[in-house]
């Protein structure tokens, strides 16, 4: 069929054969299919939506735009974990050793921070020397040696997904779930997985604002991977608050290698070793979810995640010593309190607005194009469900530059909700879907 | 609101603002706001439509896109008829004379053929030298003077409405009543005129297939020309099979003209009558339909009728001879009868089959650049309700190339559908909304 009876078809809620699947998106990557037509679809999808075969042939085809990576050579069964996005997600820069040092090997391609989250490579970046422009076959290397890597997008891999992405961006398609759980898997499965543990963020800092919603996602993922003969876990962990106390590129590599030491907020922790667990088990280094806390207990008591943590910052070009001393990391000059305006209970913490004052205050980017500072960020000090008096301070801000720091304490005051009661107490695991 | 913002909005079933959806179509026509874009937005209007004040603010600023004609030193009600096309639809032939020999100008601007329907502007050019591309200041002479022009669209009028509609012809977003609607509309205004008369043809041969879909085209064509100030008047008219006896360019003039003469088929004489006596109406011209009917046929048998068209097709650059004697006009060399493959009452003819036949046949396009032999066509032998006897001519072809003549002979068999029942007669004008 023609783009145009391919559209009307999916418009007029028909199932789109896999054959005019592959067909529409592999011309759109090559410019036959054009770009006005390609937002038309996403629209009529966003009304439409995709079926699991629909759907399977549609990442495929954007999988299959590009190379994918084939890393047999690898031993073992090689486990990425993929979040949809939070703020203070730090959980990659400690999941990653933890798993390696397990022997589960983790091939990780990650993104930037834009907009209210940020980005795991910013993250890593605020370690001194660490690359992550590494080639395909230095990356195929440290999987195989290391056990880990992680790098940042390559043109190689799904361009189909790319050149979609950027469309949807700009036509208000993005927040339709096919097309999230399309260009996730798509991106994910070329990296050479044999497996995925996904987490999915649920709550005001998220991009699924509902359970639900996220439900839908992690199923929908779920389902792509079933196609695809890939085992996806999915957890569903809260975004209500921000994730552990520090927010910040440098802050929080501060925070993840302290986890590794086992000294990290308790939420950030849990998170991490609930996801930790789910690679081991689905990488064959654990029969079950205890036995892997098991583990991953011991090579944090015995320091082997830290070690792992360093041998992989030293074959990405930077300098361990960082991570052993942590006070090498970019520090920002100032520090300032900010105090709550009452005393009560910390009832809510807007994620979202503390992830656009960490953006105002330059540790996050607007556009794609923007600098950032590794070293300015905040420090959490009340989360939900704490005490606080009247003046006590709630989030300390690092800060370089004072030009917008009014701002920032602005936003961040209006983030946190102080109430007189107790707030109910959340999970922070919500559900486990598979 | 930015591009993205008022795409979201009308995804999300929001009411766009008269000056958002302004800055949105003049981007549009300018450039910034992107074809992808308008695309996506047009796919969400397909979903979510336009209320009756976001369609008057959508049709304005594709009207005021371009020049809109001022027609004032004309004097009298300038009154247009459009028709949402049919297949043997000669009706703008007879009617633009009719209505101007009666004393009401008529500014038409029409459209060329394409796919299973004709084009008013294919027809004239069957004249001998009739010109349809006259500029807009001999258009507006031949208003002021002779009572009526009928020209080709120009670049100068709604261009907006000709950028859209490339648009929307190939991203699957033309059958979307609002669309539709605002595209003619804007058109239609740009004109110049007073008041409106719509033929909104309903059945299987016309654009609009069932009578519910046509009866809310033409009410949200009548309320657009009521938030433009302008009298709007549709009739409702059957295209369950072709209108006439005549299909192809030639044969359509030379039908037009002998329903001046009082000598064309009931049915085509019937429609333009009771759109004309509309026009006559809203023209000032006469009191009621009964009044103007009477005034028609007094045109039609004084020979008046019949002199305007030659006046007109004089002023365009045509030969009048050619109208007073119609052998003058292009004829096919041969012609061949269609024989009925077996006896009974034609049940039904599939309008669009034989809009079809005769694309294949030379006398339509399939692309908008492909060329026309204006002689070829067909005059139908056997309409629906008529008794015929096997092998007996269903329908004569007029043609000059032999070699598409199997294909074509084929398709029209097939258009012909005989039963051994009378079928119920169908009123030809369905219903009136104004």
């Amino acid at each position: 069929m023609r783009p145009y009876e391919l559209i009307k078809a999916k418009r007029d809620g028909g199932r789109l054969a896999p054959d005019d699947i592959r067909a529409f998106i592999d011309g759109f990557t090559r410019g036959s299919v054009a770009d006005y037509q390609m937002s038309a679809m996403c629209m009529a999808v966003f009304f439409k939506g995709l079926d699991d075969v629909e759907l399977g042939a549609w990442t495929r085809a954007m999988l299959e735009s590009g190379e994918v990576l084939d890393l047999s050579e690898t031993k073992g069964v090689k486990v990425d974990k993929h979040s949809t996005g939070g703020v203070g997600d730090k959980v990659s820069l400690s999941l990653a050793p933890l798993a390696a040092a397990c022997g589960v090997p983790v091939p990780m391609i990650s993104g930037r921070g834009l907009g209210h989250t940020g980005g795991t490579l910013d993250k890593l970046e605020s370690i001194p020397g660490f690359r992550v422009d590494l080639s395909v076959a230095e990356y195929r290397r440290l999987v195989r040696e290391v056990g880990a890597c992680l790098i940042g997008q390559t043109a190689t891999l799904a361009p189909a997904d790319k050149k979609l992405y950027a469309l949807r961006d700009v036509t208000a398609t993005v927040d339709c779930i096919p097309l999230i759980a399309s260009s996730i898997m798509s991106k994910k499965l070329a990296e050479g997985i044999d497996a995925l543990v996904l987490d999915v963020k649920v709550g005001s800092g998220a991009f699924m604002k509902t359970q639900a919603d996220a439900r839908t996602l992690a199923r929908t993922m779920i389902g792509i991977g079933r196609e695809m003969g890939k085992k996806v876990v999915a957890l569903l962990t809260d975004m209500d608050q921000p994730l552990g106390r520090a927010v910040g590129n440098a802050l929080e590599v501060v925070e993840a290698v302290e986890m590794l030491r086992g000294r990290a907020p308790a939420d950030y922790t849990e998170v991490t070793l609930a996801l930790t667990a789910e690679m081991l088990v689905l990488g064959g280094q654990a029969k079950d979810e205890a036995a892997a806390r098991a583990r991953l207990a011991a090579v944090m008591k015995d320091g082997s995640a830290e070690a792992k943590l360093c041998e992989l910052v030293k074959a990405q070009g930077g300098d361990p010593a960082a991570i052993r001393d942590l006070s090498k990391l970019p520090r920002a000059k100032q520090t300032v309190a900010v105090g709550a305006p009452r005393a009560g209970f910390v009832a809510a913490i807007d994620s979202e607005a503390v992830g656009l004052a960490a953006m105002a205050l330059g540790a996050g980017r607007e556009r794609s194009t923007d600098a950032i500072d590794p070293a300015v960020g905040f420090m959490i000090e009340k989360k939900v469900g704490d005490a606080v008096k009247a003046g006590e301070p709630l989030v300390t801000v690092h800060y370089n530059d004072a030009k917008r720091l009014d701002d920032v304490k602005a936003r961040l005051l209006r983030a946190w909700r102080i109430d007189d009661k107790v707030p109910a107490k959340r999970p922070l695991v919500i559900e486990k879907l598979n």
